[in-house]
């Protein structure tokens, strides 16, 4: 069953606000096994919308709307769609009832507005707000009507219209089942991945791969349908040992936990102490441990030490070393790792010192180059990286890995 | 000048993400003059996206489209475009060398597909990513294609394709000027904001006034247009004072620089020296100023006390505060900030302790409540906060407002 989502307003044609609400649409869709193939956006303009829906019942099964339901002259959807099945709109009693209530009996006709259905609609109650949601039939196929505020809309599809929806799914006959599972990849780019993943679906029926970056990892996620959940599940579990293997140490976790969250969580669970040391991340990797709530019970601070002398007085890096080896050296992250966790007193200490450019390269030691260390009761654990990215990219890679050693250790 | 945006991929229609580079579009092209008319997304699917790209042929002036130029199967935009002009790809030489200096010469075929532009297509160089920008003309009709990862479409936009926009605007012989500021408040919401500035373009011809929420700060942008570029400047200018007037103190600044970077230039450019030190925010003051490349100049270094015994031992704080008005207090952000600057040997120190939540706020201290203090030469300034949001928000405006304070001691 294929789906066209359509988000009407002036407000979104000049960008003066993100549509969330296509893909909070097409999330909850998805999640019914209907797919959505379109989305589109227009403006406050009664042809404009006429012209999006006609467009929509040509190539869609279901059309899903929202907007254009408010209580100004600017909101049209009513109106339009009204015309477009050939009535006129009438006011929906339980809706005005319920604004009735609100309003101690005051309604304006401007406020009437609000709550107004085509004649003969299917009447969704709006638990979060005045205006109802409703449904039309269009050549044999429904068009739903949502208002364009986010907990309305979400109100109106979880409370009603979402079974709607699977009704008529399986009265479609199209009863297409998912199963999906999301692999977390860090370490590798998004070319190496797909490489990597090869023509691995190929022989499978109704299989797909897909990536997404998400910097600094990259998302595989897999997905088989099938008229039956458990043929879907079967086929999908048969190509995840296959799908793990070619991602080989690369794949971090499945699901949506990313390395920050399951580094932190895993770190809060076992019951150790963390202690930061950072010179290039300037704080980053402290700012990524504490997101989590928490997260105090494990983290007890760190030392942020971007200039040398700092590196000394707050870690104990020997002034020798600095002088013999530079402060982007495994000598030095050795140190301040080793330093922060006798000083903090913590079972685990992660450092990172590095060149995050685009200033401060030199031939030995270009833009990108960093170490990274970890001391744990077992001794230190060193790392390298090379990425000649943007600054930021170059910091924020730092940071993860700094967390990958992390969740390592543990 | 009428545009249709398209930005392509799976995942937008699946709605694992939510497409901003569609408002982001609509926002830039609304700057320059033009008015987008449709936004449409699709998936990673040839008939689906020559589909799209007919139909915007058909109804826009111009046509804006993201996604799709990744190095995967997946990424179709290139070939698709291709043989709607009836060309071949072909690789773009200057970005096959960025990408082979950037890999040591170590290119693969598949991260060739990602240099490819339609033969004989205009190219827009990507001063952030690997792929380039193109544009191609099918019936007198630019077709502009940009890689979906924002900061790369964002950078091509911003260093070439924006200018070639305006240009195709004026050849259309729309010659519509256009003068705008862009005023930036931190401290206030944007109802606040939107309520102070009412009536405020009533009375100019062809001005408007719009709002964009960029969480901590609210940007207002102000806009007037006319034929001729004296007139729109000289009413722009007319408006300005007022609108001054009325946003108050809240106002910070104008123009493209938010509160972390001005506060970071201004710190640099004194010559003088900060340290940090963070409770609640974990790292996050010292990670926004070192954001900036020379932040080396001015920042030396921070300390993350995130538990009691931390901002003991690192800042020197009494014991006896901690006990008698507990961690988050005046008292403690005052030892916290005189602390540092005391011991990191600084002109300034900034620091905050805070509830961030969501536990571990009481009837006194509830979830929100932030103290902080910068110390200088002259003293100390101390701050309270109260904000009962999320916790990544509640962190989020504690850095902002210490960098706020920064910014009112340089």
């Amino acid at each position: 069953m294929r789906a066209e989502i359509l988000t009407i307003g002036d407000e979104l044609c000049r960008g003066e606000i993100v549509d969330t609400n296509s893909s909070g649409l097409a999330a909850r869709l998805w999640d019914l096994g209907i797919t959505t193939r379109w989305m589109t956006s227009c403006c406050d303009d009664a042809q404009d919308i006429t012209t999006a829906l006609r467009q929509a019942l040509a190539r869609a099964d279901v059309v899903v709307c929202s907007g254009g339901l408010g209580p100004t002259e600017d909101d049209l959807t009513v109106d339009v769609v009204s015309q477009l099945v050939g009535v006129e709109p009438v006011v929906d009693e339980p809706a005005r009832e319920r604004m009735a209530a609100r309003f101690s009996n005051m309604v304006t006709p401007v406020q009437l507005r609000q709550v107004r259905v085509p004649g003969g609609a299917r009447v969704y109650a709006n638990p979060q707000g005045l205006a109802p949601g409703f449904e039309v039939v269009v050549g044999g196929i429904s068009i739903f009507c949502m208002p364009g505020i986010p907990r309305e809309l979400y109100g109106i599809f979880d409370t009603g219209l979402g079974v709607r929806l699977v009704e008529l799914r399986e009265a479609a006959g199209r009863v297409e089942r998912i199963a999906r599972q999301i692999y977390r990849v860090f370490g590798r780019g998004e070319s190496q991945v797909s490489q990597a993943c090869r023509g691995l679906v190929d022989h499978t029926a109704g299989a797909s791969i897909h990536y997404q970056v998400k910097f600094p990892e990259v998302l595989v996620k897999l997905v088989v349908r099938d008229a039956d959940q458990a043929a879907a599940d079967a086929r999908l579990a048969a190509l995840d040992g296959e799908l793990r293997t070619r991602l080989g140490e690369s794949l971090y976790g499945t699901g949506d936990e990313n390395l920050v969250a399951r580094a932190t969580r895993r770190l809060i669970a076992s019951g150790k102490t963390l202690a930061t040391a950072e010179s290039c991340t300037g704080g980053m990797i402290g700012e990524l441990v504490t997101q989590m709530p928490g997260s105090s019970r494990a983290f007890l601070g760190g030392a942020i030490v971007y200039s040398n002398a700092e590196k000394v007085r707050q870690l104990g890096v020997a002034q020798a070393t600095l002088d013999r080896f530079g402060a982007v050296s495994e000598e030095i992250v050795r140190e301040m790792a080793t330093g922060a966790r006798e000083r903090f007193g913590t079972d685990l200490a992660v450092s990172v010192s590095g060149i995050a450019g685009p200033d401060g390269g030199t031939p030995e030691k270009p833009v990108g180059t960093v170490w990274l260390a970890l001391a744990d009761l077992g001794g230190v654990t060193t790392k390298k990286l090379f990425w000649p990215g943007l600054r930021d990219q170059i910091r924020t890679l730092s940071a993860w890995w700094a967390l990958e050693l992390v969740d390592n250790a543990l």
